[in-house]
């Protein structure tokens, strides 16, 4: 039953995980969601925001759910293996949550991978997949290297090519990770400078864009975020700066895996699509898998024996600072702002759950 | 028969690529290099100068030869499979030149893929592998999908960890190439923000290093090529300035595939070595090797139809300009310059080879 948003109950607030597992559970079940596939999106969100990665966390609950109303998600749909090989599958996703199909593809490559050493699957239909590290992560913790690639439908691609004024690309993002013998080694990066959700951010705080990650719509650089927003509006380069033709020769990479090689052009209006590449290398045909994680963790000690550069306490290995955040917000819970927790609540409101 | 070096026939000049393969095919020949060994290695050289990648082109010709005298590179030695399965390999190198083991595993992997889908090959006792897009580059020249990393030895280890002050990792650089229907898509990029060659060479200039590049050795950033030779001696900074956890995370990625997969410990002393991981997919596994192709043909005209922003006067897809510069070079010649070709010459003397 939907209830009245109580606007003084609206604040910043820090919720228990179980609470929050309760309230996407709801909302995704009254949009139609079977329990098992809100479970996958749910343990997926939830697992972002412990991380600290709230971009990609419980606040995607609202995006999530109307896009079910808008008829872009459709939850129950099959994920459908199109094209397979004993190492290899296009996996049609039939745009089902993006979570659903990704964790369903991290299953084909790693029964594959065990059988025949390498696996590749790509997807079609595919929504967001949420955290890219996420897919590796589980590859990882079956002991073998995962890697992974997502590209974004034309209207994400905010990120000019190296030298261009106009947007080609979206963020693209790549993730490895390889295991331990304890938490995976989980590299995910966008292949962008900055997210545009962040330079929002900065605008409404009134602050600038840090240098030389957008320009204008003249394509000179500027860190003011009403030049970038215009109209008409500015964009944003890729990762490196100065060397952006790397960050852009990666995100060419993640736009070659994740769209060409499924068969999808990247240059025509679709529905919000991810195209999803996910790759897994079984160790057991190189050096063997118990040799494999003893060498990772000799390279984590190699690494983070490194003494810290001024303005640094230490030197980590990429996934670590996450992996504490997530001790740390499963006991102490997970915040969320309140203009996040107002718009999951009016969600509620409009879907017939009560959640205040 | 070796003569003297008239200095006054050492300057900066321009040479054919006919007369600089036999200067190569001489000189590694008065090693003992058999004819077939030397002539993959002067090709490589040779090309990549053609590309105007000169720091892996021509000038290498004196240090391929020194390491033979020094016992470091040994002609002749046999490239085995030493563990294989239908997709992947580990190919022990026997410390033979880096191209030769690294043109070998490209023949590996291109028949392994064309059967068996995927396929990854990792080395052992490999040295310098030369230009890393080269490996990709004949991959995708067969119509496949070709990815490939390389890290060194202890010794190369001149990149600090994200917020470390002491060197733990090399440039590490990584590469990939998708077919065309004309020239292909190659990047081939290194992790670091800068090579250690280039600031010897800025410090010769008397020239300032770019901003957010390197740190002096109390990890302080510094633009001054002095304060980065010390001694003590600085460290390279991680490609992505700013977001060089992104770039540190890719070394990372590299070190775990060109090393750790293989076997490998990265924290030992050891000869040269550029540890090397090469991966090809065979899209016709996939959407198919011609629509792969035409996908990547219109992704190409896609990126490149953004209008350059001001300071540009195009956008190119990665490896465009090289492949420019060779065939400009293959007409014009391949410059050298004074010092460089001394070196040549004086080693021909060395060896015996008259090359004045």
């Amino acid at each position: 039953m939907a209830v009245e948003v109580k606007e003084a109950d609206i604040r910043d607030q820090v919720f228990t995980v179980e609470f929050l597992r309760n309230v996407g559970m709801e909302l995704f079940g009254a949009v139609g969601a079977p329990a098992d596939e809100a479970l996958i999106v749910v343990n997926e969100l939830v697992d972002a925001s412990l991380m600290g990665l709230d971009s990609h966390g419980v606040m995607r609950y609202v995006w999530y759910t109307e896009e079910v109303l808008n008829g872009n998600v459709k939850p129950s749909a099959p994920i459908r293996i199109v094209k397979e090989t004993p190492n290899t599958a296009v996996v049609d996703c039939g745009f089902n949550w993006g979570p659903v199909g990704a964790s369903r593809m991290v299953e084909i490559v790693c029964e594959k991978a065990a059988i025949s050493n390498l696996a590749c699957a790509v997807s079609i239909n595919n929504h967001h997949v949420a955290r890219l590290g996420a897919w590796v992560q589980r590859i990882a913790e079956r002991g073998m290297f995962g890697f992974a690639t997502a590209n974004s439908h034309k209207q994400g691609q905010a990120v000019v090519p190296w030298g261009g004024m106009e947007g080609r690309l979206a963020p693209n993002p790549l993730a490895f990770a390889a295991p331990t013998s304890g938490l995976p080694v989980v590299l995910d990066m966008s292949t962008s400078m900055i997210a545009e959700g962040k330079i929002r951010l900065l605008k409404h705080q009134d602050k600038d864009i840090p240098p030389r990650c957008v320009i204008d719509s003249n394509g000179n650089p500027t860190t003011d975020p009403s030049a970038f927003f215009g109209p008409p509006k500015g964009h944003i380069l890729p990762f490196g700066s100065e060397l952006g033709y790397k960050g852009f020769g990666l995100a060419v990479m993640v736009e070659i895996l994740s769209a060409s090689l499924a068969g999808v052009p990247s240059n025509v209006e679709q529905p919000y699509c991810n195209g999803f590449c996910l790759l897994a290398i079984n160790p057991d045909a190189f050096c063997g898998r118990e040799r494999f994680r003893e060498l990772v963790d000799e390279l984590s000690a190699y690494i983070t024996s490194a003494p810290p550069a001024p303005g640094f306490s230490e030197v980590v290995m990429p996934g670590t600072l996450d992996f504490r955040m997530y001790e740390k917000r499963l006991v102490e819970g997970i915040p969320l702002a309140a203009d996040t927790w107002r718009k999951i609540v009016q969600l509620g409101q409009k879907v017939g759950v009560d959640i205040v």
